[in-house]
């Protein structure tokens, strides 16, 4: 087999070339200047290909996300439309976003920003915060990380809400489904986390109006996609205290930039979209086993829908 | 029955004689300057008497510590020897320790000090940490408090390790005892938590040389008392990067004093004694139990050990 790698990063690129070669000893791995003959690659490993690379590639069985997003491979609008696309996930995958998920709770439940600034200022201020149980978090995005966060939010003590597409059953978990399920689920919650995947649907859902349905004072939690977000909304309600804090592992546009607003934000906790990167060793050994078993059975159990775009 | 209240605050001892009285209508409850007849009093509920206080009512039956710990009651030197002195637990106070210690353990192994760091400087720098099955946790005390929070870190996925003077058997936690256990705990730690009770033999505990035994590198949460640690080793060993962090709700000298060097450190996390503080409304209730409990039955289970010292 020939595998082509196209990663935004030369030595992601690189590392993915080198760990793959040695992984699949058998087959072929280049880069993707390093094509001689579009018609000879099987499968393509990408991260946010360029438009058109995917379609010049005419005998593609599959191309595979290295990670478990695929809005970055839906947004190239020349995507050949039935080409199947597979995406990564792993136990590691799901227990780094678990632990961000329950740190940032905590970190909202418990107001560490506030006992971090108290501190700054030299203040011995006794914040006494209600029990978990009294607070509710709700968990937008019940799949392979939502309904897994749900859980484990609920483990620990919280009231935990959870919205999907189709009405889930977790144990511990209020789940709800639809439009009205969404009213229902950010009216009642102290602390919103969005786990969607970023599609034609949930884009831009968290706007103006979302935000005034959230319960007032209540805390925003984004480690989903940065297009979910009207970022100018989102610090409307900030400097309004609609809102009274967010914390944003994900960005319109990545790394963000120098001049953002979010930085420097008093209300704002900047994370460097860290909430849940596979470790490569265990990625790339899931990789090499999505694409042989594509190449023996002609289907993954990881192939998204095109149709739904996740 | 007469119930005297003395405490530090006297905005907190006005609640208490408050509370007291009306969820013990029968009793009387008479704040420590309010007392006509020493010889009348039955119980004390207090936060750390003044000594010889309680030695001056002669026909005391129990001193009622308003919360966990007892080492207030102990320091007071004229302290009756066999004064019967009870404390004050209850599932509330449990919980919102598990909380703390799941988010400052989360907090240290996910590294948000440095992220939060990188935020101040504007810099979008992708620190990935190992997952928690690849971090060694020790909580230090398996009691009431350290048994819970041990199981809940444990629950997350980290590696568990747990140190008591009896051996435990707690799920999900390997249990050491004794001094040869310590060093075996600290010296396998990337995080060591403090929950150890303050007594003759835990004051000073943490000094140059537990600090020396720690893995390299390591970061440390004391949600114990102030007393368990020399401050000067404890700055010493963050100065030279033996540690690479501390997060301290407890201090030899509590509020914190304005010229503590813990305040500014960039390694240091102040939270100012609030890591399990029980509501007040369920505190009161649970009072109210254990002083009737005492009065039916001339015993308690919530008695400490004056031996032990908790
Ligand atoms: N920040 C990070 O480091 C990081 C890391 C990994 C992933 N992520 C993000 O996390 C997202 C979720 O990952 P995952 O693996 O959990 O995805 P997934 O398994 O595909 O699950 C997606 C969930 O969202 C629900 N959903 C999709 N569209 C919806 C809609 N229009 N309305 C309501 N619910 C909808 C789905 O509902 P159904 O269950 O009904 O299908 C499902 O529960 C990824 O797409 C990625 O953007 C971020
Ligand atoms: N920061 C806060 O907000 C806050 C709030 C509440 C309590 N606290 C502190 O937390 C402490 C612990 O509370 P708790 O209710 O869990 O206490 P506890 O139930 O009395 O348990 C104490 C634990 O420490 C162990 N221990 C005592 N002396 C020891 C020694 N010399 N060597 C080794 N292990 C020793 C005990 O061992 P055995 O099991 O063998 O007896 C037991 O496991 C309290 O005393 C208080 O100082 C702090």
């Amino acid at each position: 087999m020939i595998i082509a790698v196209s990663m935004l990063n030369p030595e992601a690129q690189d590392w993915w070339c080198k760990e793959l070669s040695r992984l699949m000893p058998e087959d072929t791995i280049v880069p993707r200047d390093g094509i001689e003959n579009p018609e000879s690659v099987d499968y393509a490993l990408v991260w946010r290909p360029a438009t058109g690379w995917i379609a010049s590639l005419p005998n593609l069985r599959a191309v595979i996300s290295c990670a478990a997003g695929v809005d970055h491979i839906f947004a190239d609008s020349a995507l050949p439309a039935d080409m199947p696309v597979i995406r990564t996930i792993g136990d590691d995958l799901t227990q780094r976003m678990k632990e961000y998920v329950l740190l940032h709770v905590l970190r909202h439940h418990r107001r560490m920003p506030d006992i971090c600034a108290a501190q700054r200022n030299r203040e011995w201020n006794q914040i006494v915060t209600p029990v978990a149980s009294e607070r509710t978090v709700a968990i937008l995005g019940l799949g392979n990380l939502g309904a897994t966060a749900a859980g484990a939010v609920s483990a620990i003590g919280f009231r935990t809400l959870g919205w999907s597409r189709s009405l889930k059953r977790i144990g511990g978990v209020e789940c709800h489904a639809g439009e009205e399920g969404l009213r229902a689920v950010i009216g009642a919650a102290d602390i919103v986390v969005n786990l969607l995947p970023l599609t034609d649907e949930t884009r831009g859902l968290i706007d103006a109006a979302f935000l005034a349905a959230m319960k007032p004072g209540a805390s925003f939690i984004n480690a989903g996609r940065g297009g979910h977000v009207v970022e100018a909304d989102l610090l409307a309600a900030l400097d309004a205290g609609q809102l009274s804090h967010a914390t944003l592992d994900v960005f319109e546009t990545e790394p963000l930039p120098d001049d953002s607003p979010f930085w420097s934000h008093p209300s704002v906790t900047v994370t460097p979209h860290i909430a849940s990167m596979i470790d490569p060793m265990t990625g790339a050994r899931i990789v090499a086993r999505n694409i042989r078993e594509h190449r023996d059975t002609g289907r993954s159990p990881f192939e998204v829908s095109a149709e739904r775009g996740y």
